[in-house]
């Protein structure tokens, strides 16, 4: 059986304008995979309300689980959870769960639930809060769609508490053998062994260093003893 | 006038297995933004057919520019060049032109143009070429999607080949200001800040650190002067 696939939607203008570098999505590629599922497709958008909105329908249609990352805080630019419910089809007000979780949180600080902090508690009907215990203000749950806040350790915490919730399949394992060969040159005995095992993804990753091209092989897939049979292949061609 | 659009499909499984982090999307998006031209969505794929041409044909639809990197080497699972002829619908074949420069280049390596390495030599019907002054195998550009390799000092040669071709709108100023406050403090100011000025784009980037909450806050525009007008009310606002 095919392992469960999963996408994810980046929503951030500050990855796309190069001021920064997204970290979530390497995070949650790592997890997934060590999860036993298939991370097929990450979509990076801009804090735009149509764009957002097509990119989850398209994503949630597509696949078993969808999480996003970013656009869930206080500031007018925070537009997510909106988009979410319009995506959805479904109203969104502030939650009494959501509210009261905010309310003691900000008493312990001895700071004002004021009227930015409280849009966090807005919450789409028939969402089910995820647990933020880094900043409280929760992230949510709709369909298949996991709406996370962008901040590295938020989003991190939040992937902990949802991903024993994910039916994982087998753990993807994967070996690699490094070449210091150009590809061109290993491509021909590649391929053959790629279809002498067709249950494996067998991927060249081309690399240059120091002018020289090589290549990192990666072996991936679900039965370890065929890895070991195909890598020990493949040390065999390219030992010679 | 709004600057044009760009799109950047990445086609990577081993981004999206968490084995390695993209590099090429944050060099792009910078040199785009520096050239007056908006990066609006990024794509990553892995290396399926099907996944691809629908990105393809999805992304050239909807923007005026359209970046590819990967999949463009020797090995069997290199099928960027076939899968872009397919979301074209034209043909794909070895083209003399492609073929002599690697003849060339291989020639002066004493090395053999074999099989695999004249699969770099596939270009689609009606293409144009990507001049690749690291390795020779070139890039291509066929209606607005510029295919290029995925290996980054090849990438980034040849995003300088090509952005030059790009018409720019004026380029994208910012400036950042770093505020040690939750964005629930500042939240509400920043609103007000943004209607005031709708012809700027105010984004609001919380972090943390050591425990403590803050948010860089960056406002971008093509009006130099207006910038400096809302980053000088916005240092009025916050030395409260």
């Amino acid at each position: 059986m095919p392992n469960p696939t999963a996408a994810m939607l980046v929503i951030g203008d500050e990855i796309l304008s190069g001021r920064t570098r997204d970290a979530n999505m390497h995070f949650l590629a790592g997890e997934l995979t060590k999860h036993g599922v298939d991370l097929r497709e990450v979509r990076i958008v801009s804090d735009d309300r149509d764009a957002i909105i097509a990119a989850v329908n398209d994503l949630r249609a597509a696949h078993d689980y969808v999480v996003t990352s970013g656009g869930i805080g206080p500031t007018h630019d925070d537009i997510t959870a909106d988009c979410i419910a319009a995506a959805f089809g479904v109203g969104i007000d502030v939650r009494d769960d959501a509210r009261d979780l905010l309310q003691a949180h900000y008493d312990r600080q001895g700071s004002e639930l004021n009227a930015a902090r409280l849009r966090m508690a807005r919450i789409p009907e028939g969402a089910t809060l995820i647990d933020n215990p880094v900043s409280v203000a929760p992230g949510f749950i709709i369909g298949n769609v996991h709406v996370m806040a962008g901040v590295p350790s938020v989003f991190q915490a939040m992937v902990a508490s949802v991903l024993p919730t994910f039916v994982g399949g087998a753990p993807l394992l994967s070996q690699t053998l490094r070449i210091d060969r150009g590809e061109g040159d290993i491509a021909g005995p590649l391929a053959e062994l790629a279809a002498d095992y067709p249950d494996l993804s067998i991927g060249s990753y081309p690399f240059q260093k120091n002018g020289a091209f090589g290549a990192n092989i990666v072996i991936r897939g679900t039965d370890g003893a065929q890895i070991d049979a195909a890598m020990s292949r493949l040390h065999g061609i390219f030992s010679e």
